[in-house]
């Protein structure tokens, strides 16, 4: 007992510094130097499809997964790709927003099981659990756009997004019973944070199909596009996403930043936190010109 | 500060090892040998009633409380068949769901206060805890069939399940204002969980009446079930409940594992968590006969 | 590993002590004697309107910030005097509820800047931190009663209270962002727990206009009152909040705390804290009149 309190203190520091350093994530994270190598080679050996991403001047980044053929579904390169390319959005000072979506008006199907089924168990492990970190860590509003279907892998990508908005004939399945399986890149556990435990239990273990009009019922969707062509909906969801993002970068992240805490952290560390991200922004240029404009109030 | 990441990690660790293990609890948590003996002998001095459990071929479990000239209130000898019949579930490798229902048209009114009288205050908090760890740990899909009352304890037993369904007459009543306490088996700790602390607070401190349009509305229940009969109310759970467990038990108890992971434990535990569990399936015979039928995509 | 399960108790125990001792906050936590001082000098060179407290027979404090040539905006008197009122409610024995309410039929615009910007950024965070922890830790259940604008710092401290009623043409906005700011009084962290990560997203990076409609569909609000009219509008808010504070004191302000750990503590310590605070009321006196009353069933 009279050790607790440092031991507390010292978990709450850890945590915040967790989330304030916001440091890179490799995509190989548990596995080190040797290992690392082997499952990069191993991921190269199953080429295809390709992560593009666009960087627009208003601070919204587009992320297109890019892989038809197979609805979008994750070759190895795409994956060594992704962590490339959320590597560079980690670095990209004037970001704000992130437009999550699949090319050939469809979302992702998950994995390619060709080269999943390579990769031993616990390579696959070390990748799965990477891949979920890495979006939903970026100090960016991010935005799944959701046209056609998002299965598997796919659904829970959609989780690591801020938000959801999906087009008139599009759909999200958790299909991971079928498969014989349960999510394992975090979709489960964030899941149960956007429509809470009892939605979640019944979304998973009934693999029901989620329509954009259940998805608007559960809070699993902010809104159904009313395009379902690909370029018409993407400048829709860039138009609903610019409502959040307008502003200084400095402030948007920091605000992204203390919404994350709140999310993802014990209320005693999510206040420490927040208090902290305050601080970077307190008396920062932004502040001190909106001061200049009202002098009187907060 | 360089001693708080390992700390973390340990922490992280050993709440996993408390999902994953699922190890058997203990009625007497917290009580060890002759103290154990002494608290049952107690409870077996208050006898009456019964806790049956009947294991069906479609993995659905019913549990049934059965001490209808009490309207179900638990005697000691019904808290000790309790701790008997969730064992049983917990190593019934073949279950997949769980149907709690009283007997005699009504659910449950708490406890019989016979026995809790005579129990010490230090024993009887021993026993609240252990109760309300029960039900909610076993990797089941459980649901509370309300008809008639729910009262006090038997409120709070309803929390302990993933899922409540209502019959049109019944109600659940978090008496416990009006009997000089608070909740102390895990009832306002869950009911927080469900329905958010504003309507918990207000459930909680106005001791209202919930009737079954009422526990719609705020997500408290899942369903008015059509009929007050128990029998085919309990034919309408079991269908309701069917959705979501059809499937292998392996694939459908390691859904029901990621979601309390989800649910209970911080963001960070949770994601790990789910990560282990995936390693479970992973490879099974679920998964491995699933890509045998579909083997291009996850 | 050897280590771990200890560690785990005593944060467990450590977090437990946290919330049931509801030890006295200082306003300036994290400072120490010389430097309490210090801030608390400098506190006081911005002076200027008052924190009012009336303590009614009912058990319902009503706490009015009153400043309003500067539409309530926290002067340095006010913090120091919000602490001594803190304080006085965290000592009444026999209350049950708060309402915190603004003079002038408006509610807070926030701080006053002029003493904000004289206070340098390390004393500005503690100060800032400790305010969020002030009213949300006292064992009553609050209420923000919201007349005209609720503005930056003053949409925060809404958060701190367990319920939101708002007049007819009142308004909430988290303008922080055209302050160049973000929230660090804990309304973030909060405003995440009362609608949900995705909503408090929108609100924060949004800076839109939160009127009763809109407050009431997100959950935010619980009623929008039917009188603009200051004392009408204090009448209904107490009729409302007296649903809920009807009976002994203890009871309501253990449920209060039963509540608040749900809430704050993750489910393991709420357990725990829970049945720690049934042991506090169960065999007192409320309990046992009414088992007195009530000789069969909990």
């Amino acid at each position: 007992p009279e050790m607790a309190l440092p031991l507390w203190k010292n978990l709450l520091q850890a945590t915040k510094e967790r989330i304030l350093q916001q440091r890179r994530l490799s995509l190989y994270s548990g596995a080190h130097g040797y290992e690392e190598e082997l499952i990069k080679k191993k991921l190269q050996q199953f080429s295809g499809g390709s992560i593009n991403l666009s960087k627009e001047d208003s601070g919204i980044g587009i992320l297109t997964l890019n892989n038809p053929k197979l609805m979008n579904a994750f070759t190895g390169t795409m994956m060594i790709e992704l962590q490339e390319r959320v590597t560079e959005l980690e670095n990209w000072k004037d970001g704000k927003g992130l437009i999550v979506y699949g090319a050939g008006n469809t979302f992702c199907s998950g994995s390619d099981l060709n080269a999943v089924k390579e990769i031993s168990n616990s390579q696959a492990k070390s990748l799965n659990f990477a891949y979920k970190t890495l979006l939903c860590r970026l100090p960016l509003i991010s935005v799944a756009l959701v046209q056609g279907r998002a299965f598997g892998g796919g659904a829970e990508l959609t989780t690591a997004c801020d938000f959801r908005l999906m087009t008139p004939e599009s759909e999200i399945r958790f299909v991971h019973k079928h498969m014989g399986v349960v999510p394992g890149w975090g979709g489960g556990a964030r899941l149960v944070r956007i429509v809470g435990s009892g939605a979640a239990l019944q979304l998973l273990s009934g693999a029901a199909r989620i329509g954009p009009e259940k998805a608007l019922h559960l809070g699993f969707s902010e809104q159904t596009l009313s395009s379902s062509d690909g370029s018409r909906a993407l400048e829709e969801a860039r138009a609903w996403l610019s409502q959040y993002t307008e502003g200084p970068a400095t402030v948007i992240q920091a605000m992204k930043k203390v919404v994350t805490a709140g999310r993802d952290l014990p209320l005693e560390a999510a206040l420490r936190t927040e208090k902290d991200i305050f601080g970077t922004v307190w008396g920062g240029p932004a502040n001190l010109q909106a001061l200049a404009r009202r002098p009187k109030h907060k």
